[in-house]
């Protein structure tokens, strides 16, 4: 199930002739309420693309009909000529369904520097309107059409007991795939919940999942992720329930994008504890998780914990040799300022490995999300443009 | 030339026995006076190996009378223990010359938390000793002994017009090279020149050279650089003229530092300007140059400026998408929000490339010296302790 799964949506994919192969290229969602209740988390990127601030700007009123998405085309840096095309596509939805533009968020994915191929969008929407629907098979069909380099799409579903749910979908992931893959997440449910508390819970659940995904260190100029509440199961759930099974959901998705990401072999959870302050796990988690090195000794299977301890070294946070841990599943290889344990005890050959590094300063904990460098990335990310 | 450029300096380069192959792993550089004049300035990470807090303390009192470098082994993350090596191979180069180990820095490379073997180490140093020479060959064995996954010695020379001249070598850049190859850098002087004078000139040559090398963001656990002044050529020149012809040794080396590193087939400096402050310009270019998607399209030989703007944006800098404009190889490709040129405009066969970055905001510049991401870089960097 997906973004369909909770009552009170219909979604639609359905290839537009954006994308020259003929697959899959634009996606809509459609809250029919009886709530249209809103809230999006958008990328901290200075260059933003044109619908990222189209829906910042629609998002102001914590309300949406529908979201229409493309893949084809990232919409970024296309000057005010990209900005009247989301404009108009957002336009077009509206008019389909009987609604207001301003009721109408609009996400791209693709290659920066391109303007849309505007025909194929917007007779793109009158098909993708036509074939709404609330089954899981519409769902599946949004969640591919969004995809770029993705080679599976991601969808997640999950109820709660008291009878409502959340479901969603993403492509991407940061910024890992060659098509500027931007991360973009549909979120749904049929909760009831008032604005505040939906945007409320959005950013606490993408603090530590979304924003704690991190292949590259790339932030996409399109980076969008929305939730759509259409409050048809007639329950209002405790907000802290809420928000804990939307953070499950997004944490469902995480995995998916992270074990989808190119070239990666390896799903590596970097578990910081004992830091300062939470900015400080979060820059030593985000310091190794980007750092080459450390990257490429995952990729061969090699317990380097040197380079572990040279990546948080020079990360920005508190750190003290002498009160530092560092452990590779399990194995505690280096403690009070020198070798613990001899690294061959170190077992990388599974796909999952956990780094577990204790700061010895303070009681903060962040967990960061990320992959090997591979081959494979190297191969698809320099082959791509040109 | 090298460090035996300059008058009043000797050197050596011998097989220890550190490293199992037999090559030559240690080094030794005596400054022979009249002045002893020294100043250095050492990695920022946290977590710093023996030598380097040994050396820092050394040169408090601004002095040195030689500088003993060994390869084969990092002495980092090796405790208390690994402070006594360091402090013994200290003793022993001031025993055999006849001066305090106050007198002596020691600089290490190689794999982090291994003890050196000390049998190997204290009877290089005597073989060493023995060996010193003031000729080109044996500034060029020093060179060489520090070698770990170079594949040259790296070597400048630069004289005065008025007579006083400056020599130097380097091994590694930043922590680009899978033995955790820290940068080591010696260079010497026969200019006299005062310790507060030397050490600023140190300063600001490194603040605009090695401090802008930047191969995959990584900041070693033993990085150091150092500067011998024998004052034998009786000569004291200008502050000024100093500091720049230091600064064009150090700029020298970074060049061939950065042309042997790992895997590289592009040397790519990175041009900011128009930034609001020096920080920001240093900012936006580290962003760029440490950015995966920016380095694998390089590779692959693809002017994909979307990425670059990405990069850009990302930073932490003061950018304002319409003011900044983005050219390659001289083919400005985006500029006042949108595209600039075809992108067909721009040719990459060639292994110089030069990506110049106006924010224009402001009108602070910066250079950041980088190279690709190939395939080469993961292969070396994957395959090497395990």
């Amino acid at each position: 199930m997906t973004v369909t799964g909770p009552k009170g949506f219909r979604a639609a994919g359905v290839a537009a002739g954006i994308k020259e192969s003929g697959a899959l290229d634009l996606a809509l969602v459609v809250n029919d309420g009886p709530q249209h209740t809103a809230a999006g988390v958008f990328t901290r990127n200075a260059v933003k693309a044109a619908p990222v601030l189209w829906s910042q700007e629609v998002l102001r009123h914590q309300r949406l009909r529908a979201v229409v998405l493309n893949s084809g085309g990232a919409n970024a840096a296309t000057g005010p000529g990209g900005f009247q095309d989301t404009h108009a596509t957002a336009e077009k939805v509206a008019e389909v369904l009987g609604t207001g533009a301003i009721d109408v968020a609009v996400c791209s994915t693709g290659l920066i520097g391109e303007r849309l191929p505007m025909d194929a969008v917007l007779s793109g929407v009158v098909t993708a309107a036509g074939a709404l629907d609330a089954t899981r098979e519409a769902g599946l069909a949004a969640a591919t059409a969004v995809m770029t380099t993705d080679s599976v799409p991601k969808q997640s579903w999950k109820s709660h007991s008291d009878g409502w749910s959340i479901g969603g979908f993403a492509k991407g992931a940061g910024m890992l795939a060659p098509n500027l893959a931007t991360m973009l997440v549909v979120l749904t449910t049929d909760a009831v919940i008032a604005p505040e508390a939906l945007d409320a819970a959005l950013r606490a659940a993408a603090r530590v999942t979304f924003d704690r995904l991190d292949v590259d260190g790339g932030t996409s100029t399109n980076d969008t992720v929305l939730v759509l509440s259409s409050g048809a199961s007639e329950l209002s759930p405790r907000v802290d329930d809420f928000t804990e099974l939307l953070t499950a959901v997004c944490l469902d998705l995480v995995y998916q994008l992270r074990a989808d990401s190119e070239g990666a072999t390896k799903d590596v959870d970097v578990i910081v504890r004992g830091a300062a302050s939470e900015q400080d796990a979060i820059n030593v988690g985000r310091t190794v998780a980007e750092d080459n090195l450390v990257k490429t000794a995952l990729f061969g299977s090699d317990p380097n914990w040197g380079r572990i301890a040279m990546a948080v070294g020079r990360s920005q946070a508190e750190v003290d040799p002498n009160t530092l841990a560092i452990a590779i599943n399990g194995v505690t290889l280096f403690a009070s300022g020198t070798t613990a344990a001899d690294r061959t005890k170190v077992d990388l050959g599974a796909r999952a490995i956990e780094i577990a590094i204790d700061l010895g300063i303070g009681s903060s904990t962040a967990t960061i999300y990320t992959t090997d460098l591979s081959h494979g990335y190297v191969e698809e990310n320099s082959a791509y443009s040109s």
